[in-house]
């Protein structure tokens, strides 16, 4: 069963221990979803468990984490709206309230979305047309989730200290988001 | 445009201030989707979103009060699962992870989806069939949202101190209930 132990992080890890954690229990959530049968509808409710979960584990690693990681204030993901091209609309988190839709034209997690590429923004206020929806947040990193060519979703993880992500952090969030690509029906 | 600033609760306040800003938010939040077109796929999407914000207003709201309501550790939703009868999806959350799918039949979600009425739990240990998602939760809401007779979802708070929840939660858990069955395409 799953238990909320899996959100536990030990502190004083490195960073690639934490989200090496959140990978393995990420692909334990998922794995046990393999057998079950879903219509088409379901299939969408499933990656909304999956990315729940996913947001979940990655709030709490951040936590466990030394700065800037632990000023991580925003951690989720927006899905493709399927019914208007070009736009993304908000899916589950942790942290405040954000946004319901990005066009793929604004912003941070716009570009990524357009670009299908992992945008790593130091300084959010010196990205052009940044959303502040989140005056306290400094900096961003926004990685595409890709299936058959085509940015299905992002995950976005805004940090309120400047600077706050590296190679490691784009690196192991593009393994996850490879993860999603592939577990989850979209 | 939604701020983060709309999850800002003021300290001191009492429990229904804070519950009312929660409802007023929740309502400017949906308020803009009304005039958007939407299919029904992306219907459920739009659900989604606001789950998704509902569960941030109503975390930051418990974390703003005193004790017990500061204790509460996870805030969220779980769908019905339209593909499997008796069965609820876990949705947005804030907190750990938890549960992907929970039976009619089981703990207090189940039973409150399976009667459609909120079932307030002063301690889950005395609480037959009780799920032990998170061993640190003591106290535990769920109030069912009700659409056309039939339950869609239901709003699920756990909290880390026994007896965290009164009618004063009850009533206002109703309301967002309410609203969130109104506004949102189920």
């Amino acid at each position: 069963m799953v238990h909320a132990d899996a959100s536990n992080f030990a502190s004083g890890v490195t960073k690639e221990k934490a989200y090496r954690q959140v990978l393995q229990q990420a692909e334990a959530l998922f794995e046990g979803q393999r057998n079950w049968v879903w219509s088409v509808h379901n299939s969408h409710k499933l990656h909304i468990t999956n990315l729940a979960n996913s947001a979940s584990l990655l709030w709490h690693a951040y936590k466990s984490l030394p700065l800037p990681s632990s000023e991580v204030n925003w951690a989720g993901f927006y899905t493709l709206n399927a019914a208007k091209p070009k736009q993304l609309i908000l899916g589950p988190f942790q942290g405040k309230v954000a946004c319901q839709t990005i066009a793929f034209s604004r912003g941070v997690c716009g570009k990524a979305a357009a670009t299908a590429e992992t945008q790593l923004v130091p300084d959010v206020e010196a990205f052009p047309g940044h959303i502040a929806c989140d005056g306290d947040s400094k900096s961003e990193i926004v990685v595409p989730i890709v299936v058959d060519g085509k940015v299905v979703a992002i995950i976005d993880i805004d940090c309120a200290a400047l600077d706050g992500f590296d190679e490691v952090d784009k690196l192991w969030l593009e393994k996850l988001a490879t993860l999603l690509g592939k577990t989850c029906e979209w």
